[in-house]
């Protein structure tokens, strides 16, 4: 058994106390503890900012996009490794370890490539500049500047690697140092990861921190330009984002939360059609890895009334082929929730569920363990139902929505409130230039497959670095990633006015962009 | 003595009780009440989504830039009326009223223009796209949509005209209703328009919403999708941005709040260049419109040590020169604070900055109304000093503060903790190019005035539509205008992706932008 630290300040430190206990979610043997109890966040935080963002500042994009190569390198070199551990404590299956580690890996590559593409430039500026008054010489241009404050990443116990690096990538790339609070839970990968990089010495000091354990009163240290970027339960967040601190300084504040997300079967979609049978690919993967423990699976299926028994028919063996059980174990495809805590959680929303729904697959009950069998969920009347709408069971949970009308799913879609995906699958161009754009503004992303990319998409719980991640409404209303547009977030845009050519002083330089 | 009302579902409302008295700020004479107290704010909220939204989203950007010019169209026939009733409830001069009256209505204009260029369109998407897997065919762009809430736009009593357009005029093209609560103690300008534009039937039912007195459960009502620009206090803004249903709703929250914006002289700027006359002018032009209550007024003006004396020497006479006095007399050119509280707040504020800094023009004390005179105030020692930083008068009040190197000057700009609005007098190229980028982080605009710009520039404190009206910190951290940047609060940032041709079938007639 091991003990987490914590690196704060530039060095390793433990918190007080025993700590709280990481457990393998299948034997339920205590892997390690972690304690942040009486560890001076004051102090990490300044540090943070004193050092860590001048340090940061000081480099060009590309310098950056150095660090955040080698940093990639680093983790690369540890991998399987980190697999185990991913294993271990998250009870991940090698295809989930993968998506985690990788993932985050593969997200720091993505940044440090287009943070070269920026050059030597410290300054980002926009493209077009406004004439302001008759003088055709005065003009307004807008510049984007680093904040000046430390980034405090709180991130959730699905994602350790992944949760951590993607929000570090685009932190750094900005020129902000970060803190990373990972969820106790998990956090033994984010401790084995952040060792190795402080090892190999590839980051200035100050540049990154990170807390195990604690964090109770990480809010009440900020200051005006610090930034917090969170995921994880919307309980958590508004109270986290209620911190009269937090509302007394202003500091920008981004949500990720669990959300209701959807995915639809066109109207045109014959269950012959290559449609149809990627849409049953995916909502069974959906469904399945991870367990179900994606802040972007599917918990919501639309399916055209006329449908519903073809649906259900071509699922069930598809959900049957997840063979569930401890991933050490040949042949297993889905292992179990994260902790006793989370399973207890699930079982609860899933017989909320049942009051409107009938079990068409899986179902069961609580045996103890942190084992959830995939369970799908019919709802014939969604129109007036409530919970499915409400309800997230953060495991291998969906519903199946029938709908009688394209209006009627937009309604539907609608009444999750905010996501931060969406899938459609349909080869219909016609009815996708009217439904997307309709759904879209409840969805972060949405992603449409038609037949000709039915083998090549990316997948409807995927995170493209390249597009946005995040949603409005109960998926918090937050925005990352989305290549250079994540870099918002950590920036700020000011309008400089000026003559022609003192802008142009003032931009020489700057690489030009659009957030 | 009129009775103000409120419009909201649709229909002129009065709410209960006496209500809220507001006065001439001269005279004391109390010129009108107002109550929002009873009124149904649920009800107004609920008819603005579901009448005012729809109505608006069903029209293309071109449309709704119709409905916006012809809005402008009403008030500019009637402007002479709103000044007569500026002066009477805001004690403004003519140039105070135009700033606010005018400013409205060329707001509304500009909005329109631009909308107009957007066409036929109904829908945003950005320029380019990104391959996302190995299959080139598959690709993810992003489009904007318009939220399907309300937007709740809360003003502050300095300008009832033009903080009540300028949002509305974003608002609208944005294709989101919303509902205007003006501040109480000016909102009778707001009114008066407001009744103006129901009476001309230019815009669809349920798109405009006035609330005037209440308000107090507003925040209450609120929704997913819904949005709040709060433009006042920072007290007020924390208040209602802590409110439990905002927090729970993540309902958007922009705040707009005061500080204490900045002025720099130049290392380089001599007391015979033209920048040095351009500062003495801007200083005591921005220090004395609309007697300093401008959120975007010049609070903290730093000099070069060595020329301190110089500048003191001609900011007095140049301050001397606003008489000030009742504004229907002519030849005043300031005129008294808005009301009895505000006055009473800027000596209680003027007498905490005279412990750290010493009067060199101006002063004087409460004569129990509403005037206060145009003040400098020097603090020689402004790195040691901490009430210069951190309070500000609402008023014809700003301290000036020697610094000695470039360096310093910048550290003195970052310890306002973010402003509106910076201005920088100088014709050092070189210098610029170091010292705006290094300030820009804490402020939403920089004005550089060169003497090329020196007669032609749009002023310190005017906020000009094509550039965002916002400031990190202190300032709230929210972001209006700035041309089509402004709709980015209202509306929807998505991620979409598939194949090439079914983005191209989404994204048809769309409007390429960059927000």
């Amino acid at each position: 058994m091991i003990r987490l630290q914590s690196y704060l300040a530039g060095r390793w430190q433990d918190g007080a106390g025993s700590g709280a206990q990481l457990k393998d979610p299948v034997s339920g043997e205590v892997l390690a503890t972690a304690s942040g109890d009486g560890l001076d966040i004051a102090e990490a935080l300044a540090f943070a900012r004193d050092r860590g963002g001048p340090a940061l500042r000081a480099l060009s994009f590309a310098g950056r996009a150095g660090l955040i190569n080698a940093l990639a390198g680093v983790l690369a070199e540890n991998r399987e490794r980190y697999n185990t551990v991913a294993l271990a404590n998250s009870g991940n299956t090698a295809v989930d370890a993968g998506l985690d580690v990788d993932g985050g890996i593969g997200t720091l590559k993505y940044y440090a490539s287009i943070g070269r593409k920026l050059g030597e430039a410290r300054l980002l500026a926009e493209a077009t500049d406004d004439q302001l008054t008759k003088d055709e010489a005065f003009r307004g241009r807008h510049i984007w500047t680093s904040n000046r404050g430390v980034a405090v990443h709180i991130n959730a116990f699905n994602f350790p690697s992944w949760g951590l690096w993607e929000k570090a990538a685009v932190s750094l790339l900005a020129g902000v140092p970060f803190l990373a609070k990972p969820a106790t839970a998990t956090s033994w990968l984010a401790y084995e990861m952040v060792k190795d990089v402080v090892a190999a010495g590839v980051l200035p000091e100050g540049a990154m921190s990170l807390l195990c354990g604690g964090g109770r009163d990480l809010m009440d240290h900020l200051k005006p330009g610090d930034v917090v970027a969170f995921t994880g339960s919307a309980e958590t967040a508004a109270q986290l984002r209620s911190n009269p601190n937090v509302i007394a300084a202003n500091v920008r504040f981004a949500v990720e939360a669990d959300s209701l997300n959807l995915c639809a079967l066109g109207p045109d979609a014959a269950p012959d059609a290559p449609e149809f049978a990627a849409f049953i690919k995916e909502v069974s993967r959906e469904m399945t890895v991870k367990a179900g423990q994606k802040c972007t699976a599917i918990r919501r299926v639309l399916v055209p009334r006329s449908r519903v028994d073809d649906v259900v028919a071509a699922l069930k063996p598809a959900l049957a082929k997840a063979l569930m059980g401890d991933p050490r174990t040949e042949g297993v495809r889905m292992g179990p929730l994260v902790s006793r805590a989370q399973t207890v959680a699930a079982w609860a929303g899933l017989e909320a569920l049942k009051a409107e729904t009938q079990v068409v697959a899986g179902g069961g009950n609580d045996d103890g363990g942190c084992f959830v069998p995939a369970t799908l969920l019919l709802c014939n009347d969604p129109l007036a139902a409530r919970a499915v709408h409400e309800i997230e069971v953060f495991g291998p949970v969906a519903t199946l929505m029938p709908y009688d009308s394209v209006e009627q799913a937009v309604d539907l879609a609608h009444k999750g409130g905010g996501s931060l995906a969406a899938s459609v699958f349909s080869g219909d161009a016609a009815f996708l230039a009217g439904f997307v754009p309709a759904i879209a503004t409840s969805h972060g992303r949405v992603l449409v497959v038609d037949s000709s990319v039915a083998a090549s998409h990316s997948g409807h719980g995927v995170v493209m670095p390249h597009c946005i991640h995040g949603g409005p409404g109960r998926a918090g209303g937050g925005e990352e990633l989305g290549g250079l547009r994540g870099l918002r977030f950590y920036m700020q845009r000011s309008a400089i006015q000026g003559s022609r050519s003192m802008l142009d002083a003032m931009t020489q330089g700057a690489a030009v962009v659009a957030l």
